[in-house]
């Protein structure tokens, strides 16, 4: 199957910075297979018309939970011991998987309407995410939460991860990663056994990490260190490791993220809406590592959008550092593109011959984007993601003008509405 | 003219907090003639399915520039003298009466996209963006800006400012403000000038004070005062006063703000762009102070949609405190309606009987409003805008099923790019 879209405004990776130019790219089966130049043998199937358009590269959600999606605006402007054993772990208790499949499905909806193509998953009920990326055709990197106190390679969790990651073999789309849950909720001992499974069968792993005050103040308390030094001594920096949040680190922390390679997720809405406060993201991206971008899950964002996102990380270190140069849009771009893509592993995040056809199409013809001065900026300070139009996966249309081509949203909203019912949720 | 919304999702005052429940709106000519309760002799002309639908009073952006719309994206990432000096000021410069019209129509169709129904503008080029809101179908609040260094009641602009009121005579929907523009352009003779004029015609006053650090370091120097004593020593809050950003404001101005009864309009975007931090919107909340929300121009924003602004206002300040109790839900939509409208002094921001009916009306069949378990959350935490599906001003539908009914979209942008082409702008 070939796509081409015909001469579009694109966004491509400089030597300087990433920058816009008009340019027609050729799509063979899963990638992308050209950039204004024709490969041979190209059998042109289906062809988009550029005019009135901007190509970026999709985007990577590099943090989320999609079976929360049904809890969104659920549990707001409440304290965080409120908010998590009052509200979402009672909601928790309850949900069934086939209900984080609808739930994973409608957080993918989302996903995919705002231009997001990529998304990294830390969730509680194996094979429902899975199944539901397989329909989506969202590309999804999957970690099964991991809890316990014990170096133990008999844990049950630990197991259902190993089970998934068989069912998820035969698609390429699918990948996984262990997903050890926090340093307050899994012993030095269970990470280290974590660590040594991963290093046996060379998978990364994903960790929150240093995301409250009191999680820091406790590991102090408990331990005499940080929860970046705990995780570090677990022997979990040994594998490529991706830590969620770290938003409580000091200069020594950020040292050894950056020693260690480990890339992170910051997620400022989630950290805002909770209390928990601003990442460092300028110092850590000054460090030289490799901050990706993420919205956590809806029951602390409370939406899936990539676009909001990008305009809090753009915004927000400008204010804490009263400094208008302090995080640029290209810097914001980089960390929902091309730094997820790496964290996570994938050959996307980037519009290059020879990278999966994951892409994102936006109208410019539309107020926010009008008059077309500088797109970089209009993604992190204008756009709101009802821009995109049409979304490429792994070659595949899976969203055409608006319209959704994988999946039943209709069917979606009936399976929430009637399970919400159930759980006492979205009754107005 | 009769409309009917029925059976809708909608969101009414209530003594404790705002709610919504499923209610019927009877909409009479200009004015919200019921609710639940069919007015007499009501003739039923348009009917609006309330199903899946969720109505908000139109939302109030209570500060903006308009004309700068076509800046959009054009200067961004840079130092303040750099952003003002070096790019924004030379466009202002080269720009005609007739291409703030077409941009102020620009942002005009943007703000109704995404549910605002009035708005605050203060401007350089009269009869402009009165000509478009009348168009529109927007209710206004225009300002002409003042720039003065003597009490002179022959100066150019009040004479412009005055000769414009007598032009919107004739609409409704526009009312007007003297616009001093702020301390740092206005001597206090210069104030205490507009302070008379609008004593003696009656007219409210609308003013930039205390954005920036140096604006507030640089008063101190010269005058040995802060922006907000120097406006109130010139006589401007003897008169009805909105004051734009307050962000570099202690405890003596919260106290001089909320014992004149001065409404202050928060721009969280724009503050943080711009490297000026965040307003202290809590604590001017607890003094009392009527706190509204604004945009503030397309040039440092750089968008007009006040779901962002909302999403921002009620995430920032949780950040900043560390508290997820700060500012909620509830006292930003305040802040995006009624607040709005009280300090902009029209019967609106609110859906009551006998209120002008200027509402909004979401879907809630879309991924970021499901399931619906808080609509007031929702619009802080979840909506982008895109989910205004339906807007009405003065009881005139002035976009259905998001299609405008009052501008021709097509004949702006062709505006926006032939003009940007002048300017140098917008040539990608």
């Amino acid at each position: 199957m070939g796509i081409v879209i015909r001469d579009a405004l694109v966004i491509l990776p400089q030597k300087e910075a990433d920058a816009a130019g008009r340019h027609t790219i050729y799509i063979d089966k899963d990638v992308i297979a050209g950039i204004d130049e024709m490969p041979e043998g190209f059998a042109e199937d289906t062809v988009i018309d550029g005019r009135d358009r901007l190509v970026i590269p999709g985007l990577v959600n590099a943090h989320t939970h999609t079976y929360m999606s049904l809890m969104r605006n659920c549990a707001d402007d409440l304290s965080f011991m409120d908010w998590l054993f009052n509200t979402i772990d009672p909601i928790e208790g309850r949900l069934e998987p086939e209900d984080a499949y609808w739930s994973s499905l409608l957080g993918q909806m989302e996903m995919i309407r705002s231009g997001t193509t990529t998304f990294s998953d830390m969730q509680m009920h194996i094979h429902q995410t899975t199944k539901a990326a397989r329909e989506s055709g969202m590309r999804a990197v999957i970690s099964r939460g991991l809890v316990g106190d014990a170096y133990n390679r008999e844990d049950s969790r630990l197991s259902e991860a190993l089970e998934e990651m068989e069912d998820g073999n035969d698609c390429s789309r699918l990948t996984f990663l262990l997903g050890p849950h926090a340093p307050y909720t899994c012993s030095q001992d269970y990470l280290r056994m974590v660590a040594d499974v991963a290093k046996e069968k060379g998978l990364g792993v994903h960790i929150h990490l240093s995301e409250s005050v009191a999680e820091c103040e406790n590991m102090r308390r408990d331990h005499g260190c940080t929860p970046i030094e705990y995780a570090r001594d677990a022997g979990l920096f040994e594998v490529p490791a991706i830590a969620a949040h770290c938003v409580q680190v000091d200069e020594n922390d950020i040292r050894i993220l950056a020693d260690h390679h480990v890339s992170v997720v910051t997620n400022p809405a989630s950290n805002m809406k909770l209390g928990n406060g601003f990442a460092p993201v300028s110092e850590m991206l000054d460090a030289g590592i490799n901050v990706c971008l993420g919205t956590d899950g809806a029951a602390s964002n409370n939406n899936q959008n990539m676009f909001r996102e990008m305009g809090l990380l753009a915004l927000i270190h400008k204010g804490t550092h009263k400094s208008p140069q302090c995080v640029s849009a290209g810097e914001v771009f980089r960390a929902a593109t091309i730094s997820g893509a790496r964290a996570l592993g994938i050959n996307s995040g980037v519009i290059e011959k020879g990278k999966k056809a994951d892409l994102a199409i936006l109208r410019t013809d539309v107020p926010s984007m009008m008059p077309v001065n500088n797109p970089l900026a209009a993604l992190s300070y204008s756009a709101d993601g009802s821009e995109v139009d049409t979304v490429i996966i792994d070659g595949q249309i899976v969203m055409q003008n608006r319209e959704l081509k994988t999946i039943d949203e209709e069917r979606v909203y009936y399976e929430i509405r009637r399970r919400c019912e159930r759980l006492g949720l979205g009754n107005l």
